[in-house]
């Protein structure tokens, strides 16, 4: 069985396994001494190292026990988000948020699925976008910790952030945020919910009509950082209470939300302050230079962007903002003049821009920069006190004085893109050029004394190619210290051939002893994963199961098209032709109905049932209809019959052992 | 932690891991004696029972070491098809194939894609379907083995099949079979891969307009079953070479293929024979006995379908068909007269129909009646040949004496579905109601004497609510006899809450020693898988990882629109606008071009790049444009630019350190 990849695995790559088979040295963890007992027994006979037995043991999660983590994973240009399990790393779901799908999402035609994936869409956009680019997932805060009840998370192709519920795990809003084309900078969240930050990528012309020629690029385009306000009871995002703030037409990157200490503020990293266009293929020639990472990258620093949300809130009350499209922007000049918006040079090309738990450390990685670069609250709140500039950039941003600002900087290795934490004041930062991660100490604030402030401790070899990396509630003011996960871009030769598109890694990492363990990889077949957020499970209180009987889940109230069994009912009004219909296993009352080409069909089906997993699905096939419908679940779907025929309908879920006779038909008679 | 659900499985529902934590009386596999050794430690830190620390040695693969089976699972109304290997149980793949995907599929708005998803879309249907149903997939095989070339699986709302290619693990084709409506009798493939079969489930109305009462169902619709000749070339459907036969309107259910001493015979079931049409609501009033599964479960038979289509082939051949929508159709009564098509009584309701290894042996499960029925192939030869009938159906079909054709009859539980085989002569039937597994006996030629011939053996409690159910290489003529995945529909409490639609659940069984050993629970996130089969992984001898450079996946040859980097350029005629750009960590060249509204862009883009993984996504957002390029490939788009705006494009996969930068811009200006 596959002997190349095994030989240079247990040889070439072996670091945790030892490169050694088991028993050996080498080994961590050998089998016990003596026979090994009947499980070391087990172990040896499928050749497994004492250290992948451990892992083994470590990471089994039997039937009907339940795991201790949940990650939500983006899923990519999947346009999803992905539920795993932790430490069994298995997938639990798929929420669908940004692409149709007909299983486990609103379906095919129905009206919630219209209602949110149509979601106010940009005039400049196709109103049909049916995909999008999940990035960066954020749970909802309360006092900094993650609250287990709605998961915010953006759309990096076109501008979009969406809302899932954590009662029913369904995506219920999806906002195309006005004046942002492609966005990158989030979704993070403020420490209340406050508000949910998405800013854009790349910048947008601001020009009438969208459009603006490159060449006008730094007078034309502008980017935007955006406060999304939060409805506390049903988690939607509340445009009346949201602002934005005008920024340079540089490409501004990940950002991250103050806490504790630095409650209040907001970071945002950017690259491209050289305001490149490409332009690479000029008289038919191709010439690379011009390309955007190399013109992108000719400036040693780019700009660490320092947002003060709270005096934002000042300005936006004071009537500080003009309206675009809908929106209240704070003007670039207003936020310069009133204190909202200050830069910090930061090593060319950043990426991940992360705020320790005690709030106190901004850690900024440069992936052309060896170094984490430690921002220190206090010294920024000191020098924007002070005014202690160095000048102002181009669009009279002032620039905070790198060496007033800068607490430390840590040479981690090559390539250093992410960082997260845990709760013995360690900081963890991926590097993908090295294809490790670096576990660092940070400095006095997060408990580490003069001695051992700010010193890489170990590297951690991952496979391959490390992107983010998320370690348990993480992104809190209180990490747990107990998992880390790698999310590795490129897995080659740790999976069997798939064909030209390999999974992605997901490598599960002990973080709770001195060393960190590597544990196990699963591979990734279903998306690309950008970044994930791990909670622990128990916070998850809001979940249910079964839907109040006649819910619409769009509004969380019995839908006014909601029937009990026995009202089924259908009527007519001319070519209209109104259906009140139940499921229950195993059949759907009425079963059939009499229609004519022309006629517009109203369908209301209701779940009937209260039974949890007692899901049924109804389909029209032939008219590309179809829908899953929960327990106590209320769907409606209007259609036009525009072609005659005799359709079976059916129920798409295997829900009895009558389930394949649980159809009926639609006569649709030539009209 | 999930202190309910463990109580209550190691209580109430602890079969295998034997009611009691580790080390305790009663669990099959226990601890070693005196101190366990340092495995047996790590295990009672978890509270793993012995069985199950020794499950979790046996089903863990660590990272470089391949699963040694792969089985591929469809989705069901996900449209799709997953790749889990075995033991781990892990997601290593979702094929796209009904339903439009992003990330792993052919995207949004690339020629591939629209030519695989609009492949023949019958007229009667909406012109565009964009989900599907997928039930059964059914890998290629070569004198009855699984050859690891190609895949087929159905769409069981549209009637449609699809035909994927295990080199690139994609899509190819897309066939809208003709006159079926909807499907569910398939897929299934001869012992060479001579034929694909798929038949109708509900029939469909076989006038002019596609329209008939259902007052005329005995009368106007018709059921058919197709044989499609398979290019062995390229896996696609041959149609000129293929054909069906026409069928009574009963409602066909699961088929299979004979092998080895029934080679030349198709096995299909059907239910529903009572011609009922539905009709549960009349006047205003619901009444349940009018519902298919009241009125279709009136019979006490339904029919065996036997169908040999070796001496369809003669028919055919011979000129004995009428075209019906571009198909070769033998109709019924030439079905009837030339001996191609027989009847034989199966218990009423019958679901899975399953021939053994050696081909001897038919095995039907009726839902509603609690025995394996075991017809057997010398039996039915012998009562063909003899004309050993009682009677006809309605259609004059010949019905074969039931007691001629029957071989055994075994007690086995409540529900039976479907049955698969092991390499002793075992049987394994499903049983949804009993939620077990039944384990029992074939006949001589199966290796079981007198004595202990269709005998139960055992039951295994699954959890819950078992569908199909599946053996290594069980559907071939050689099972290995290796392991058992159970597809249970339910999952309550095995899993931890995720809203209101739950993850379906396999179960991994261990099936090589006497008595079968439940290894572990699979949480199936993202589809409703039917069937699955279960592949050799060494048997994937076919799969590649880069295409040869400028591969167009859909012809295996090289794209008329390829090019090598340094032939980038951009052609100009009237509105025309034809880019040839390459892709290459990290830049897309040309990176920007000029254009104006009205302008028809045409992109072919070559992912010029031959390292295994390095992908690129290609994203012009705005007009819901994305494609996936993997390493040699050539992706076509057709774009009229309708909108005026400076759109920002990317790569979509993350691919290099300066994945950010590879991005671009499109100007589109006013006209």
């Amino acid at each position: 069985m596959a002997s190349g990849p095994q030989v240079s695995r247990r040889t070439a790559l072996g670091w945790l396994a030892g490169g050694v088979a088991a028993g050996a040295a080498g080994a961590r963890f050998g089998f016990s001494s003596g026979s090994g007992g009947e499980l070391g027994d087990v172990a040896g006979a499928r050749n497994l190292t004492g250290d992948e037995a451990r892992a083994a043991l470590e990471t089994f999660v039997p039937g009907g026990v339940y795991d201790e983590y949940f990650i939500f994973s983006s899923g990519g240009h999947s346009g999803q988000i992905m539920v795993y399990g932790v430490p069994s790393l298995r997938l639990l779901k798929v929420i669908p948020v940004f692409t149709p799908d007909a299983w486990q999402g609103y379906g095919f035609g129905t009206d919630q699925g219209n209602l949110v994936l149509d979601g106010g869409v940009d005039s400049a956009k196709s109103n049909t976008l049916r995909w999008g680019d999940t990035h960066h997932p954020a749970l909802s805060e309360t006092e900094g910790d993650y609250d287990g009840r709605f998961l915010y998370i953006n759309d990096r192709a076109n501008g979009r952030i969406a809302m899932v519920d954590l009662r029913d795990f369904k995506t219920k809003q999806i906002l195309d945020v006005p004046n942002l084309q492609t966005s990158h900078g989030g979704c993070f969240v403020t420490p209340n919910s406050e508000y949910v930050h998405i800013s854009s990528m790349t910048p947008c012309p601001v020009t009438e009509s969208g459009y603006a020629p490159l060449s006008r690029y730094k007078e034309d385009f502008r980017g935007f950082s955006t406060w999304l306000a939060i409805d506390q009871e049903d988690g939607r995002f509340d445009l009346e209470r949201s602002f934005q703030i005008e920024l340079p037409p540089y490409t501004q990157d990940l950002a991250d939300a103050g806490k504790l200490t630095s409650f209040g503020l907001g970071f945002i990293n950017s690259y491209n302050t050289e305001m490149a266009t490409g332009g690479n293929l000029h008289g038919g020639h191709a010439d690379p230079s011009k390309s955007l990472e190399s013109a992108a990258t000719s400036n040693d620093y780019d700009f660490l962007h320092i947002i003060d949300w709270q005096r934002a809130e000042e300005v936006v009350a004071e009537g500080g903002t003009r309206i675009r499209n809908g929106m209240r922007v704070v003007p670039l000049e207003t936020a310069t003049s009133e204190g909202i918006l200050h830069f910090a040079p930061e090593p060319r090309n950043p990426h991940g821009v992360d705020v320790n738990p005690t709030g106190d450390y901004i850690c900024v990685a440069g992936k052309l920069d060896p170094n984490g670069n430690v921002y220190s609250t206090e010294r920024i709140r000191a020098a924007i006190e002070a005014q202690d500039y160095d000048g102002t950039d181009g669009f009279g941003v002032p620039i905070l004085r790198l060496d007033s600002v800068l607490e430390a900087q840590v040479e981690l290795g090559a390539g250093p893109l992410h960082t997260q934490f845990d709760d013995q004041g360690y900081a963890y930062t991926s590097l993908f050029l090295d294809t490790a991660i670096a576990k660092w100490s940070l400095g006095p604030k997060a408990g580490h004394g003069e001695g051992d402030a700010f010193k890489l401790v170990e590297k951690i070899p991952v496979h391959y190619n490390i992107g983010h990396l998320v370690t348990a509630e993480g992104d809190t003011v209180h990490p747990d210290g107990r998992y880390m996960v790698a999310l590795n871009k490129w897995s080659i030769d740790r999976f069997p051939p798939v064909g030209t598109l390999h999974p992605q890694n997901f490598q599960l990492i002990d973080i709770a002893g001195d060393s960190p363990r590597m544990l196990s990889d699963a591979p990734i077949g279903n998306g690309e994963p950008h970044y994930v957020q791990m909670i622990n499970r128990e916070k998850l209180t809001h979940v249910i199961q079964v839907y109040e009987p006649g819910t619409d889940p769009m509004t969380w109230k019995r839908s006014p098209f909601a029937i009990d069994a026995g009202e089924e009912r259908v009527e007519r009004d001319g070519d209209e032709v109104v259906v009140y219909m139940s499921a229950q296993r195993s059949h759907f009352t009425p079963d059939t109905f009499e229609t004519k080409v022309g006629d517009l069909l109203r369908l209301h089906i209701t779940n009937v049932e209260q039974t949890p997993d007692a899901t049924h699905g109804f389909a029209i096939p032939a008219y590309n209809i179809e829908a899953s419908i929960d327990p106590g679940e209320v769907v409606n779907i209007d259609l036009t019959l525009d072609r005659a025929g005799t359709f079976a309908m059916y129920c798409t879920e295997f829900c009895s052992a009558l389930h394949l006779e649980m159809q009926g038909w639609i006569e649709v008679a030539p009209s």
